[in-house]
């Protein structure tokens, strides 16, 4: 049986299954509606550190710790990490690891990067290259205001279509056999830019390469939006998901009521004044981690498509007038005891 | 036969090919004694764009066209490409790859990211996930210098241990089968920090990083330095390579003769005063597919063992008085016919 099918898409022969996973968040994260599935939730935006960058990586320490922690594990128990952030350099990640000696491969995937881990992760399992991985990431409001828009205290006005980056960072540990959710597909993104300029809508920019990424996945698995029970998009937010709506209509993909994204899920937009929603890797990776996953767990779910967008641009690449380049990564989880009990034999579905 | 030994290292069981390979470069790199191995060199800083940083991603471009070209490849014959680059956000490599459709998972490991995509690209094709992918990498004197230390008009003065950013980017295209050198083994590096702070001996700072992977590749294989015809690491300059020499010396380990650095290759030194020597993603990338994999393919080695090094600070970290931690990722390169005629059958020799 071949593992790639289609242009993008691996199927995994070997799914590892999920061992552990945690999230941990900020202020605004605690008055969201997801706050019951966070492990861990602070009041104190440094996190007890001098600086919100340094804040940053004690999260992605933290987070990484819990997750070990739930599973009864220690850092020599994980053979490989993929992670990283949005901060330049992804220094979050690598202050973050300094103490760990887990080996470690430093991505860059904007917002997307928590799909980008996980699929890694699993492949490396899937490859015969570990027993155990993780794939972890992070975001803070603070560091991630004031390196691509404005200082805080500045208190700019946030324009409509703004998103708020999420103080939250989630770790995944993944293993080979075992029971539970388990990762069965990935689907690797391509760079999309429709040549949307505009910094304040990332949800916008991002679309194409979700209904990129969405319409690979469907076409090279020869499945459809209803054969899952979830499909949660990364952090597109309430206009970029409603445009990647439109996009994959063109594409005669129609997404109905089970589709979602992370950006509408980890704050109340009204109540608490969140625009357009959430972004940041820390929003997918926290809601994947918490909620999403829990929803697998508890079998209210057993297949569920998740597909996290990342923006590629820099603040020197908007100042140079170029458009925003988004891509999208997405890794389909599958409850395997449901699948086992449905088909009646030990064969993923697709 | 298990696949991973030790804790750090994977054997590669297919070891895939090296298909195509090519490296381009600035004008510095065009007075260096390595200039005849580069497949393109331009005396346009700006590689015919309005800022450095388009430059650097028309690089990427570039070279990624060149190793396709020497294929007789296209876009649509690499399954995956693994890249990125030391700018903001990786944008040499997101808005180098953005007309490509190529599907891309984005690294960020510093100068060791060639090292890592390498890694990488290989054990995809060992898990049998692709027949064929790409490893890339650039870096741009003019881009790191505005970005990590000060804009290059201001001249400000270059202290002994500093080195140069190279401008130069490479790419590796690997396949599964085929003949030629190809990647047995790869080591997985830690984050690594000793407590340098000072941003201008970036060689220091990565030295125990060096040392730790070397190591580690040296005990999980059970090999010595003397087993391999060429060992070169990634840019740790003249400084940073006897702070390597030491640290191993430490552990029991002597570098000899068939020890060398990328940054002690690309620039004649003293002539084109270049202090410590070269730097920058660039240059352990585009020494490694012009000169190393030349003596390759031309015979004159056939073991390599090549190790990327990465200092993963950003200025933010450094004026917030935190000290720079590395990462250096190994990759070893054999030629399978030599391997064959040496030992009368087809296993790799570890």
């Amino acid at each position: 049986m071949e593992k790639k099918i289609g242009r993008q898409t691996l199927r995994l022969l070997h799914p590892p299954v999920i061992a552990s996973h945690a999230c941990i968040g900020g202020r605004h994260e605690s008055r969201g509606p997801l706050a019951s599935y966070f492990d861990e939730l602070s009041e104190d935006a440094f996190f007890g550190e001098k600086t919100w960058e340094k804040a940053e990586a004690t999260m992605q320490k933290r987070v990484l710790g819990r997750a070990l922690e739930k599973a009864g594990l220690t850092f020599s128990d994980i053979d490989f990490i993929f992670a990283g952030d949005l901060l330049n350099q992804c220094i979050g990640t690598s202050f973050g690891l300094r103490d760990s000696g887990i080996p470690f491969y430093g991505l860059y995937g904007a917002c997307s990067t928590m799909g980008e881990g996980l699929a890694l992760a699993a492949l490396f399992l899937d490859g015969g290259f570990a027993h155990r991985t993780a794939a972890m990431t992070s975001s803070h409001f603070c560091t991630a205001e004031r390196q691509y828009r404005m200082p805080v205290p500045y208190g700019s006005q946030r324009t409509p279509t703004a998103q708020w980056t999420a103080t939250a960072a989630g770790c995944t540990i993944l293993e080979a056999g075992g029971s539970g959710p388990a990762v069965t597909h990935v689907t690797c993104g391509t760079v999309e830019d429709l040549g949307i300029t505009d910094a304040n809508n990332m949800g916008a920019a991002m679309a194409p390469a979700a209904a990129a990424t969405l319409t690979a996945f469907f076409r090279d698995t020869g499945t459809k939006p209803d054969d899952y029970d979830q499909i949660v998009t990364g952090d597109l937010g309430q206009l970029g998901s409603e445009i990647l709506r439109d996009l994959m209509e063109r594409e005669g993909i129609v997404l109905e009521e089970n589709y979602t994204d992370c950006g509408l899920l980890l704050f109340d937009l009204e109540r608490q004044d969140m625009h357009c929603g959430a972004s940041g890797c820390g929003c997918s990776a926290s809601v994947f981690n918490g909620y999403l996953l829990r929803q697998m767990e508890e079998g209210r779910w057993n297949r569920l498509l998740f597909a996290p967008t990342g923006a590629l641009l820099s603040p020197t690449s908007s100042f140079q007038g170029e458009s925003i380049p988004g891509i999208c990564h997405a890794v389909l989880i599958e409850n395997q005891s449901e699948r086992k009990r449905k088909d009646g034999c030990g064969e993923w579905s697709i």
